[in-house]
């Protein structure tokens, strides 16, 4: 029987599913599973796998790590991992020390200077991933990744961020203009990088909360959110470029205290 | 008739060779020739091309620059562009600002404390593009790049350096040990970035011209090269990650006077 939605228990409920990072591949699920810091919800298996080695140590891992094991038809397990074509009948539900909603954070702030990049757009895995990397090594407190309109966790951008993304602060949030506002009402400067920015980077020193706005990477910073930021600067450039790439931007943000 | 090699003709004519960047593939070639500052030498192409509309291009480019165009068998096409297999036929010498040998760069150097990245075996074109990208648009006077064990200047490369390639200062060398001893003994500290350095980016600061190595992307900075580096510096990282992309790294290094 359901309970209703807005149940405390409901909320409990769903405040842990929302905490939950679902990944799939074997590869991937493997080298997940092999994170000393990474705890496993539950380890969800096709039925229609043939035994492998990789199985194997991927299912004596999750049973080190108490994980519910389930074995799901074909159709079923594309519906958990989203990605039939590459989920090569594994996924996980992982729990991870820093992934939770933008709710979690705000309710409770590690510190109140924090600062955050956030990613409106963003949609090559291998920036998402670098980006998660350096702001895992640099002095950022979280990472504001949208649902919707961004890349995704995926084998690519677990890759590509060096296993950082297992243990790294990243934020969900359904859309990111409400998140944006939501952030801007707590006290938090909303602050877009753009190279058509009159300011540069450096003149800016927020003593409070600030959260660095990334954008796309052909088309920068989306309308709706530039509006909402009421800082706008830029990184000066040599040589008439134009432009850094998302990822080096979000490195210089993450980095500018210990240059 | 050839001319003895120690002639100041033979040396002058082996020193505009030396400046010449070759380049290939279609839209590769198609997208240096409608950059302003690239002058084109010579065009390639293999007599066995069909007709192309993009051929027609090029070609169109090629003269309005005042190319050689020269037609070749298809061997011999493959021979100057050294790859065969993603040549598609054409090949292009190009004329750059900023490419010329490191002898050239030591001979007459834009200034007295300038600053050269020096790549030791990055072998990832992504990450050879990106490092071009921020060097060219931070306070990074060249790039020191050797002929052999690092990629080479391919169209991924191309793409990656967000055209910017094409006016960024690199510095060639046939081997980066020779090079490095030979700006040492003209004055240039030789600094290393590793991540298991003691000392931090931030503390140093050299007055005189300085060169930062950056090692592979898996192994870091080769043994030869680590021994004759008398600095040994690290960027400090937050949550145990280990290292940073190396791209990464190069945009720090290029960009820490305008943080």
């Amino acid at each position: 029987m359901n309970q209703p939605q807005d149940s405390e228990a409901y909320k409990a409920k769903k405040r842990f599913f929302d905490s939950l990072m679902t990944i799939y591949g074997r590869k991937t699920v493997l080298e997940a599973l092999q994170e000393k810091a990474v705890s496993i919800y539950r380890l969800h298996l096709a039925n229609s796998n043939k035994r492998a080695e990789i199985l194997d140590q991927i299912i004596e891992l999750a049973k080190l790590k108490g994980a519910d094991i389930i074995y799901h038809e074909r159709n079923a397990l594309s519906r958990i991992s989203k990605n039939a074509s590459q989920d090569q009948g594994v996924a996980a539900d992982l729990q991870l020390p820093g992934y939770q909603t933008y709710e979690q954070f705000l309710a409770t702030p590690p510190k109140n200077n924090y600062r955050l990049l956030a990613l409106d757009g963003i949609t090559n895995p291998q920036n998402l991933g670098m980006i998660i990397r350096s702001a895992c090594a640099g002095n950022i407190d979280g990472i504001l990744l949208p649902l919707k309109g961004a890349a995704q966790i995926d084998p690519l951008v677990i890759k590509a961020s060096a296993g950082t993304l297992f243990r790294a602060p990243i934020l969900r949030c359904q859309n990111l203009v409400d998140a944006l506002k939501d952030f801007s009402r707590h006290g938090a400067s909303l602050c877009a990088l753009s190279s058509h920015a009159h300011h540069n980077l450096s003149g800016f020193r927020p003593e409070g909360a600030s959260i660095y706005v990334l954008g796309n990477e052909t088309h920068g910073v989306s309308d709706p959110v530039f509006q909402l930021c009421t800082e706008k600067i830029k990184i000066p450039m040599n040589n008439g470029v134009e432009s850094l790439n998302v990822a080096v931007t979000a490195a210089l943000i993450a980095f500018r205290d210990v240059m």
